[in-house]
């Protein structure tokens, strides 16, 4: 195959560009910072975004559409919002072009400046509380449950395809709550709604916690997080829900009147993941062959390869993966039958190797005649002839099997990838040589947390959710410690 | 009911407005020209969105994403193209915020200005074509058939909720193919697609047509459309599907090599419909009372309203509400059981109303003695009582008579106002008092199409399809003509 792939080996961030690039999820674009997703990409991220979108709605949720545009002075009304995102604004400033007086081109005509700058939206939180006091009077209309699908801007100065680009698509729940109970009780909601896609449909086993205060959303009480690990033992941030306490409320001015007729601001979250996602999904699973995709969101579930002998019996042959196809397609799986003559079925090995395809069906004379068919799999590259005969079940069955045996290999990776230290240079030689989440005792404060990071790149990822108290030293100060958090090295 | 509406004869822009917000469609935002897309009107969107999704991808076609930006220089590489667009572009100049020195609130950093101005994509064939060109190189990489799901901006001076917004949501296809006879039959496969869906989900009959050359789209070789009649009498255009022919190949330089190893420039075509289409539908269905929404895309089909009488067998009426809930979603209908006991069902009747829904089922303690509902329809008022043994088969069936009956009624006025002339007189006459589109005949020059837009606010609309030849005169200048086309005012 033509489209070489570099090893995790030789250097883990070429690999990853390579998989993206070459397995077509994604392409750079002429814009700075800014991908192109391609068909292929798309189409697993609609299956991310569909499955997604079920579980909330499921829950209670309705989507919505704001404006992309946020009036400059929007962001400046809640103090830690505007100071997490003014240094990364993409800022409109006029309405028009004009041809150049003074050559060919065209410019930006002075005349059509904006009486205020708008931002593109970094994230939808002003816009939408500045809506939200006109849509809350009562109690009666809370709890306000909404979620969008939409594109922000961040513009960041070092981008990578899928996981940091300046824009990129996501969703943002925005909800708001009579008291801080039901606001905190459904950051959580949503935070176990993420786990539950990231392992039941992503294979991606996750680590649920809350963030320290400096790694918190700007404008959050509490910022609550999945983490994963990927294969080179980085962490990755995957999806956070936010605890926004009557900050936007106060901000925006929303407040409700009880039961009582007492007025009280309103209680707020958010909550959001993005295609980030995708890149996760590459990195936790795919080898130096390709992407490997997990089955229940792969665009193409099983591939369907006819072994074309010269022209004998190739009718039998398309006939048999005709019907094949729809046997699967009838049993709830995504199937494509490749039956394209113009490439050789090597050629299209490896192409839905790359691609990452979780079942590869080869269909030969022989399996005619011995009524198989030759069934591989794209994870452990196992091969075995299975009989045509109950096939679909088979193989609906084997696609479980593959969704677990993702899962476990990348949970039995980040098991071992979990060390206890209690010692600084443990600490940092394990960064350096074994990577992964390093648990150890932290004394609480930002500036052991700014030093750490200082001094190996490593921030605290989160305090686990299920954290058994136990007292200790701080690993850098020596200090007190309640309990032990979360370390890693981080994408 | 407090939610007063404007009649149509009263005031049809404001009873427009009134539906859209008090049919919880849709709000004014805090951004000039942008609106905010409530949750009933995005699950409206969304119904259309998924079905067109399901024409488009029965057709073959796949969805990508494309950056939100486009270079400034990209927009001038097709002249016709930037003549079209660059009036209305909204300009991102600077990448950052700062704090202002001499004040409080932020400014623009004037250190984080772009080499090159950013154009928010008022649509986006520039940045597809300049992605085109890597990804076409042979004739087997063709017909290459994307659509994009996208917000698009074009900076409106006057707005309209839905018709005219300087952000709207919409889809762009964008297709390359090997030959003009290819690409012009794409062209007219996504025409008959928006028709159908139009006549088919919407209940909207529609004219098939082309535009003349001063309403082709920026850049077309040509454009056709589909024309809709809105209640007031004016042409609302709802979809619009272009031959490019190699205008932007030959901007971007696409070129293929055929099967002789030729190079030529590639063919391209591209297809939009918009939120717009929200727009059109509010005013081709509904009356002084509300929406009335036709029932393949309502949001809501059937509503249950269960008639309590205080506490008397509340209980049986809840559990039978409940029973036939199950019943129809087990039917496929989309319906909702509403017994929320804070509002009467007085209220409910008329928010229901307002909302359009197509059917309304009471329930009552006679009911579940006689073993009947109340069934009423939206669009005639009619109501009858129905037995609940096989009540959910009777609703589907009346789904589709509802249906039948609105695109027959909104036909019937088309139909109506289809009005031919060969007098001038009566031409303007016609325009100002009866509306609709006025078939007349024109000598086919652009001269005569802007004095004729000048003198009366009427454009041609289109050139039927199927449009019968006839020769004839000028309606205003007299000169051969060799065929009558449609006239109409126009949102």
């Amino acid at each position: 195959m033509s489209k070489e792939i570099t090893s995790r080996q030789e250097d883990y961030s070429q690999w990853y560009n390579d998989l993206v690039i070459k397995g077509s999820l994604a392409d750079y674009s002429a814009v700075r910072g800014c991908m192109v997703i391609k068909p292929y990409g798309f189409t697993l991220w609609e299956k991310m975004r569909d499955q997604l979108d079920k579980m909330f709605k499921d829950t209670g949720h309705v989507n919505a559409y704001f404006p992309l545009f946020i009036p400059k002075s929007f962001l400046s009304r809640e103090a830690a919002h505007v100071e997490g995102f003014a240094k990364e604004c993409a800022v409109v400033t006029h309405y028009r072009l004009k041809k150049d007086p003074d050559g060919e081109g065209l410019i930006v005509d002075p005349e059509a400046k904006l009486e205020e700058e708008l931002i593109v939206r970094p994230t939808s939180e002003t816009i939408i509380w500045s809506t939200y006091k006109t849509w809350i009077q009562s109690y009666r209309d809370l709890p306000l449950l909404v979620n969008q699908w939409a594109n922000v801007v961040r513009w960041e100065m070092r981008t990578r395809l899928f996981l940091r680009t300046s824009e990129f698509l996501w969703q943002e729940g925005h909800t708001a709550h009579a008291n801080a109970e039901e606001a905190i009780a459904e950051t959580i909601q949503m935070l176990n709604i993420y786990a539950e896609f990231a392992e039941n449909y992503m294979a991606m086993p996750v680590i649920k916690g809350v963030k320290t205060a400096s790694e918190r959303f700007a404008g959050a009480i509490d910022t609550y997080c999945i983490e994963a690990l990927m294969q080179d033992g980085k962490a990755l941030q995957a999806g956070t829900s936010h605890f926004l306490g009557q900050n936007f409320a106060k901000a925006f001015d929303v407040k409700f009147s009880d039961k009582d007729n007492k007025l009280d601001y309103v209680w707020a979250t958010s909550w959001g993941v993005s295609t980030r996602l995708v890149g996760a999904l590459v990195m936790a699973h795919s080898d130096d062959d390709g992407l490997i995709l997990p089955p229940r969101i792969a665009p193409i579930q099983v591939v369907i390869v006819p072994i074309y002998k010269g022209d004998e019996k190739k009718d039998l042959l398309d006939a048999k993966g005709k019907e094949l196809t729809t046997q699967l397609k009838n049993a709830g799986v995504t199937v494509k039958f490749d039956n394209n003559d113009n490439t050789r079925p090597g050629w299209k090995f490896a192409e839905y190797e790359m691609k990452g395809v979780p079942i590869r069906i080869a269909l030969g004379l022989r399996d005619l005649e011995n009524n198989t068919v030759e069934v591989a799999r794209r994870d452990t590259k196992e091969k075995k002839n299975m009989s045509m005969d109950g096939l679909s079940t088979a193989i609906v069955k084997l696609l479980d099997e593959i969704h677990e045996q993702m899962y476990n290999k990348a949970l039995a990776y980040r098991e071992q990838h979990i060390t206890k230290t209690d010692n600084w240079d443990d600490f940092v030689k394990l960064l350096d040589e074994k990577g992964g989440f390093i648990s150890a005792h932290w004394d609480g404060t930002a500036e052991t947390e700014d030093a750490i990071k200082e001094k190996t790149k490593a921030t605290i990822r989160c305090i686990p959710l299920d954290n058994p108290k136990e007292t200790g030293k701080c690993i850098l100060t020596g200090k007190p410690s309640i309990q032990r958090v979360l370390f890693a090295r981080a994408y």
